[in-house]
């Protein structure tokens, strides 16, 4: 094989192809990329038998053939060239010379023989959405999975397409985030479960533009993203999600408006006195138009007032502070209204429009 | 004691400040800085005992007095305050209030009973110089003192007064960092060991501007630095420095200039296929006008050509590709020059007019 890509555009496939690269595996053969050059494409492939990427690269192919070669020399290779054409050529022993200007490195590649390529899975129903809606419900859901694997459906997050909508759901047995986008073509009601991995991977290489596409295909026990250039095919996880519908309410006994960077600001200083793996909760003092903040520990106390506008009872309520910051950090509005029944019911923070609802459960305190 | 400061003032004195407070110590009181109210002046001290900080923090003092808290928890919670006025108060148990805004911060201090002052050094002779000339001079030495302390005074750099002259030196048995500048005043030629810790310390408080200046005074065991608001009071290391100028040659059967910047990106790419703890050399081809730089190891091997101009005798010499990159990186210049003898002698990196030297050790290799 000998094929010559301008730098720039080798680097950028390769970040791409790398994210299906697992960063510890007992299988040499993971740590590779496979490099094709067959007809007049040349192909980069991962894949670590849960998330498989494929992305083209433009280049000239002056023989043919293919090579497996460590994905992590190769990214630091490419990314410490110079500017320029960059000569990736193998021998019949699969011995790398890769060399640009001046500069010649010499390393072992590896035949295909152990590498295993994309499945060829066979697409039902399909959809198209922008890459920025994608990355963006990604991003505004993904805190919410499972950190651990032990319950394998909360590792996953839900993508539903029901009436014309997709919803994206994830939960950790805490919280349950949603989002919702309305879908501008129609597609059959479909429910899955993809892996959180996958989600992260992915919204690392979605270009966030408005502009730029990205085709979701529905397989029996896959997910294939489609956009310009690249695929990538996701192991989905086998199950019956959560009855999500069942958790949420829409009945509230108060009900507060304020305003989100405030609120943001206030509990993010009152997480200065919880230390990692510490419960302690922060309190919300709901009373008249001012919620009062406060947070007691060890290491001190913080407390701090927030004008609001409320309906409803006056309320006393301790939440994990980590949690309603990462919803806070995502909801991309001046204000945000809390839905709140006692202190033992989970608290909602949702827009009119459902385009988000954040749930979450709300932890004992003592006075 | 009750004082009213700017956030943005408090957090940049306390910034200031807490560069004398150690990572980890065993001794409570030296993780704080005292905040001292006197007459009209709010001083913060910080002391570690080899490194003392005061630096004033301009305020309103409602009532005078002094209190000692924890540095990392008072910078904590400053840094995440409102942009606003900031009130400290403690009462006799020293409970200390911090107010910004509806915020309401309460944290234990400590009394300034245990708390170590700066020390009372008799200064004798002082220089002064431009704030940027001494983060450059720290910054182009400071990487090659030794990284742990089995020798002391590898631990720390000379700084040598001599014919209006200040020098700078760095060694860690492999090489030989020298910085050399001139001296606007005159001052007595004085020779001390300053601990890297504190070079590096200062390092970070220093202003970069060529128009803020530091005036440095020298005392029996200590070296003081005193700029716009702050005094740093470092102890010094005591003992005889290395003999440096009997190591330093100007003799030299081969010298090459070569392009800096191609020169340490062809270095940096061959440093791929070091691995940390790996001993393995760069090795340097020169032969008439051709540089030919290459690397071999288990994982790989590289080399590249680089265009130079030589006079005297090809060679072939082998280092260690980290301490010529180190070098590389704080020399300013578009054109280096290397002065070599044969492949077992010192090389010398240097300028015409000694502003710098760089002596670099080469290692052996075989071929």
């Amino acid at each position: 094989m000998r094929i010559i890509c301008e730098k720039s555009d080798l680097l950028k496939s390769i970040n791409i192809a790398i994210r299906a690269v697992p960063v510890r595996t007992t299988m040499p053969i993971l740590e590779c990329i496979l490099i094709e050059a067959r007809g007049n494409e040349i192909r980069l492939t991962a894949n670590d038998m849960d998330l498989g990427i494929e992305t083209k690269v433009s280049g000239l192919i002056e023989e043919t053939g293919t090579l497996a070669v460590e994905a992590k020399m190769l990214s630091e290779i490419v990314r410490k060239l110079p500017d320029s054409a960059v000569t990736i050529a193998s021998d019949k022993n699969y011995t790398v010379t890769i060399t640009c200007e001046k500069a010649k490195f010499v390393i072992s590649g590896k035949s295909d023989d152990d590498f295993s390529y994309l499945p060829a899975v066979e697409r039902e129903d399909s959809v198209e959405i922008s890459q920025f809606t994608l990355k963006n419900l990604i991003n505004q859901t993904i805190f919410s999975i499972a950190a651990n694997e032990n319950n394998k459906m909360m590792s996953g997050e839900l993508f539903e397409i029901r009436s014309g909508y997709l919803r994206v759901v994830s939960l950790d047995g805490h919280r349950i985030s949603i989002r919702r986008v309305e879908l501008r073509e129609s597609c059959p009601d479909r429910k899955v479960i993809v892996p959180g991995k996958t989600l992260q991977e992915i919204s690392k290489i979605l270009s966030g533009e408005m502009d730029d596409m990205i085709r979701l295909s529905f397989a029996r026990n896959h997910l294939v993203f489609e956009m310009e250039g690249t695929t990538v095919v996701s192991r989905l996880i086998e199950g019956e999600y959560f009855s999500i519908d069942q958790m949420i309410s829409t009945d509230y006994e108060t009900k507060l408006v304020v305003n989100k960077r405030e609120f943001l600001s206030c509990i993010d200083r009152a997480t200065l006195f919880v230390r990692e793996g510490d419960k302690k909760p922060i309190i919300l003092d709901i009373r008249d138009d001012e919620l009062t903040l406060s947070i007691d520990s060890p290491l001190g106390s913080m407390n701090e007032e927030l004008a609001i506008m409320k309906e409803g009872k006056d309320l006393m309520i301790g939440f994990n502070p980590r949690f309603l910051i990462d919803a806070l950090r995502v909801i991309d509005e001046e204000e945000v209204t809390l839905y709140m029944v006692n202190p033992k019911a989970p608290c909602f923070i949702r827009d009119e429009d459902e385009t988000y609802t954040y749930l979450i459960l709300p932890v004992n305190f003592t006075r």
